[in-house]
């Protein structure tokens, strides 16, 4: 029997003075609660006392587009692994033969963080010591299966054994939050938040636009006629959605181009848009003019403003067509933040009102214009390394490359995002082992004593994600 | 005596723990046969059994643009170092003064990858153990012409001493390949294959394109008065070379740039430039298009593709006038791909029967797009670093930015594309080094196990470039 | 009491071997003269023998950016730190009271730069060994403003207690000079040199341009009424400074962009400026062809060349309105070389009379551009890493981007590009522990060997600089 590889001082450097500091720093945070600030895992896990999980694959590989992307890669067809399709059509539907024909790609999984977390869950949420392989298959089937059948993997239970302090969940702006009343209402203890994500209102050429304004009045019982009303709305649910605990915002744009509309080109570009005649430079310049007021507003009502760009949605047109959004398509482009947050910045940067936390898929602008930038304004934080970047290798080039310039405390630290709850121990675990290790390698070299390393791992493992996001 | 310095456990990291993980997996594939798939070797090496490589300097410093770029940018003309001129001018005959100014000059290579190279050809395929200097200049000249004037130095002695599997040229379209059929006909078993490069022909503003269409309709003995007839004359090149062995094409461009014209535009394109008329957005456009065009040729006919972009050719345009292409003067400029690929992505990307290979000189891309875009699309795979990151760093930047995203197994192996043949070997044993240090990295921080290191180097060393090559 | 760390061995790596090679090759150069060929040091330090540094807050806090930017990042108010305001108005007058604040926050600077040299010029210029909190904060501000108040702490003494050979300021092309006269008067041997800077008349955007141009014109003695007297007076002032013992010019631009005005245009443009009615488009062309005329220039007078591009200047509109420029609001953006600098290189890139320096605050272009136009142009060499990137990460990126292209010889050696005097053993001294670190580990990696790395200790730590800069 192959064992899943998963050694006590992982992910530390081979150094063993560094190794060795590194391992005590880790020790002083690995227990500590978990901060959960942005991700997206579904409320209603949580609102329902006896959620069903399904099969493994239906909590494994069906909803995680990092694991099948790297199989269909590999020319394994997305509806053989069970991704249901947008018109409904067949797919497989025989779970231990998906299972089978992952666990016998397991090593397309060598050296990637989707490995390293997987192996950590199998391990310590199953107990699942066995590495996967075409032989090891249905045992390991059958072990998660037998796990999701019982008690003690319903959600809540996971919650509170993965010691989560807080959860925020990601919610349109015309979410009734349904799910986090039922939460409250429930009496269990579990905090789990919401925040404000206007991406579908605010980006005028987002799908099915004009239907989601319509949803904005009803819920905000503020009829939509013109931009004005627009704001009001979005105030109005904003202060909602704050009365329902949350403490951020969440912002998507391909670029970070801010641009401040007069009054009368916003009330004249809104109303194309309620007419169905919004221009995709409408659309850019709007997108752009909402991430100001935005900022207005978090400077009015105190919630934290996320800002994460440079993703090209959807890059696989076939794909998309048959299987939909989020199936491992999303590639990012060239980023540039010096320029386009100028706007806003010189409106609002310089006020200590607001929390801007920025997030980018361009390694480049790390070092060139976020650290610079973060090193400066006072309403500026720098999210971390973010998806593609949220592993190893990323979490340390988005060390050394932000932390001489924008100096630790203006980062937020560790951000799991993620939709796959089961694995954000896993994330939050090789976060801490990462971060200890970098922090031993300012040891070791002279460049911060040991004092100042115990003060910097408890800020990067808990303080930090907790006092930016005002938790 | 100072000696090349040459130890044997170089390229590895300094960890006792690494090093010596790093070294057990070297040898496992030290003296695995070189497979050479793409590279810039003249086949007439091997067609004439008797081939005269001439001096030393003929061998090592004449045709190697990376060692006379160096000495030619502190200041040493290009014509002293014997480089022909185009005009026949003159230029330095006396190799034996020109082997003193490099040898004189041995300092400016270290730390580069000439300089590793260079020392290791030097140790290994010559016997040369005295480090290059001034003193020592002559007797280093004389050991490597004693050599050279040997039998054992003929190219195809050379080819079965290096244990080479098989090795492609890059040949024109329109090449006959004379010397690939003679090669075959001589009954020598050596394996030298031919590429299919098309770019002289395919892109409009090609030096001397209208001459090249007409040799292209004259080797393919179809009359090109179209683009119809373009086409059908290219899949019968692209026939004929499959027929003499090819298994790869190979397209160079400036960008990525892809995108496709109606079966009209692109007949009043081509018509343009036959007529002389194309205009620069006529070529731009053309080449996107045409890569679109190989793209399903490839599918169709199974020819692997690869794509080298990112090089502004002949940046020095006097050097350039006086000396001609590929003299160490082609200066990289930003890429993407995100964009521009996504038309023939959007085309092929998910068909399997392709396998198109892509390159950059612009690292930026590596894990901001590249990575992203082979972690996804069943028809991508990334060569490996290219050019001027060829190099202990270089590949090391490439494996820490590529491998996290896009998985090992969507990508080739190394690649030497080289034109000086004798470098060969220190080429392919650098690169082993490399991998096999990076991936005694992962096991010393408990990233993957023995196992699959020991799987993940054969695979670097030898199977990755021989199946994404369908060799 | 808690002591500042500053461990005999820091800045090298952990490996017990590296870190020996290393201590070995510091050991040859740490006592080094310092070659300061470019800097913003004020030559009034020297020109005065009894200047008075005013208090710890006035030489430590108040003209450094890089520490008062870090301080206002985390919400401390620039006033409040006496940073003088543009109109005259109130800022904080009470220095303990801000020395207080910087020192209650010294945490904020682990792992900065700015953090490593405070903690070297506290130590090894002031003997203070207590690190600075709150409760430390007025013990240390006595003992400095002590040692202000000594003879020994006079600018010339430190100018000589810290071993430097020469300096080099940075001049207006109508600067007087008369401090560097007076300094060369005084009988002082300390080598100050002038370097001459004419951005302000060569930018027509530059502000209060016309008044420079007026000021040029009577400094130089020439009647400026077209761009060939603008021209005329240029050349004057250049053989000016270099009778007044410069060695170097230096040219700030946003871009790297360079072109070839004809006569007629370069003097219509001139002439538009002259008449205040220079458009953007202008004064962008202008800037280009400008210096590519220093580069005649400098071919013709033999002074070095340095070129600093990539900074988007007074980022933040308030501060910059309030405070007035260099106060940590500079931020970088992308950059652009293989095509900008392509008209300068084609008229003087392979004339060895020119040295032009470049440097780059983007570091994706140290391996894509500058390093393979610097391996091959015969003018071009490259500056260290700059500014934001002068940092322990920030040098070892730039070594290890552009070392195995450019080699070592194409570039300059370090520079401390500072303007606060009695950080710059501290800046030099982490220059040359990072030096001797990386090629301590091309020693142990066996790619160089003992006797190369000697000599490129030597090379980086004193004579690349010395011979880079002609001095």
């Amino acid at each position: 029997m192959k064992h899943i590889h998963l050694p006590e001082d992982r992910y530390f450097g081979p150094d063993p003075g560094q190794k060795k500091i590194a391992a005590k720093l880790y020790e002083r945070v690995k227990d500590k609660p978990l901060v959960c600030p942005h991700g997206h895992v579904d409320p209603r896990l949580f609102s329902d006392p006896d959620y069903d999980w399904g099969t493994p694959v239906d909590l494994l590989i069906i909803p995680d587009h990092y694991v099948f992307r790297m199989l269909y890669s590999q020319g394994v067809p997305v509806e053989s692994l069970g991704v249901p399709r947008r018109d409904g059509g067949p797919v497989e539907k025989d779970h231990r033969k998906i299972w089978r024909a992952f666990a016998e790609r397991f090593h397309l999984f060598r050296g990637t963080p989707s490995g390293c977390w997987l192996s950590h869950e199998l391990v310590t949420v199953f107990g699942v010591t066995e590495k996967p392989s075409a032989e090891s298959a249905d045992r390991i089937y059958d072990r998660i299966a037998e796990c999701l059948a019982s008690p003690e993997f319903r959600p809540r239970r996971l919650f509170e054994r993965f010691r989560i302090e807080t959860l925020a969940t990601t919610d349109a702006a015309t979410d009734t939050l349904e799910h986090h009343k039922a939460i409250r209402e429930s009496g269990w203890k579990g905090n789990v938040i919401p925040t404000f994500r206007p991406d579908a209102v605010v980006n005028l050429d987002a799908a099915d636009w004009a239907q989601s304004v319509r949803l904005l009045g009803e819920r905000s019982g503020i009829a939509i006629r013109g931009y004005r009303d627009f704001i009001a709305a979005l105030e109005n649910r904003r202060a909602f959605f704050k009365s329902m605990g949350a403490s951020a915002t969440d912002h998507a744009a391909v670029t970070a181009h801010t641009e401040i509309l007069s009054e009368s080109e916003a009330e004249a570009i809104f109303g194309r848009a309620l007419a169905g005649r919004a221009t995709a430079e409408d659309a850019f310049r709007f997108t752009g003019h909402m991430l100001v007021e935005n900022a207005r507003m978090s400077v009015e009502d105190g919630l934290v403003m996320q800002l994460h760009t440079g993703s090209f949605r959807n890059h696989n047109q076939d794909l998309y067509a048959k299987f939909g959004p989020d199936k491992g398509a999303d590639i990012p482009v060239q980023g540039e933040f010096t320029r386009s947050l100028r706007p806003l910045l010189s409106r609002f940067g310089n006020d200590s009102r607001l929390t801007l936390v920025l997030f980018t898929l361009d390694e480049t602008v790390y070092s060139r214009e976020l650290a610079p930038l973060a090193g400066h304004y006072p309403a500026l934080k720098l999210g971390p390394a973010w998806w593609f970047h949220d592993s190893l290798n990323g979490m340390m080039r988005y060390r050394e490359q932000v932390m001489e310039t924008a100096g630790l405390y203006n980062t937020t630290g560790f951000i799991d995002d993620t939709r796959a709850f089961p694995s954000i121990p896993a994330r939050h675990d090789l976060s801490r082992r990462v971060d200890a290790n970098w922090i031993a390698g300012l040891v070791v070299r002279g460049i911060v004593d040991e004092e100042d390393a115990e003060d910097m791992i408890e800020e990067t493992a808990y303080r930090l994600a907790k006092r930016a996001f005002k938790m």
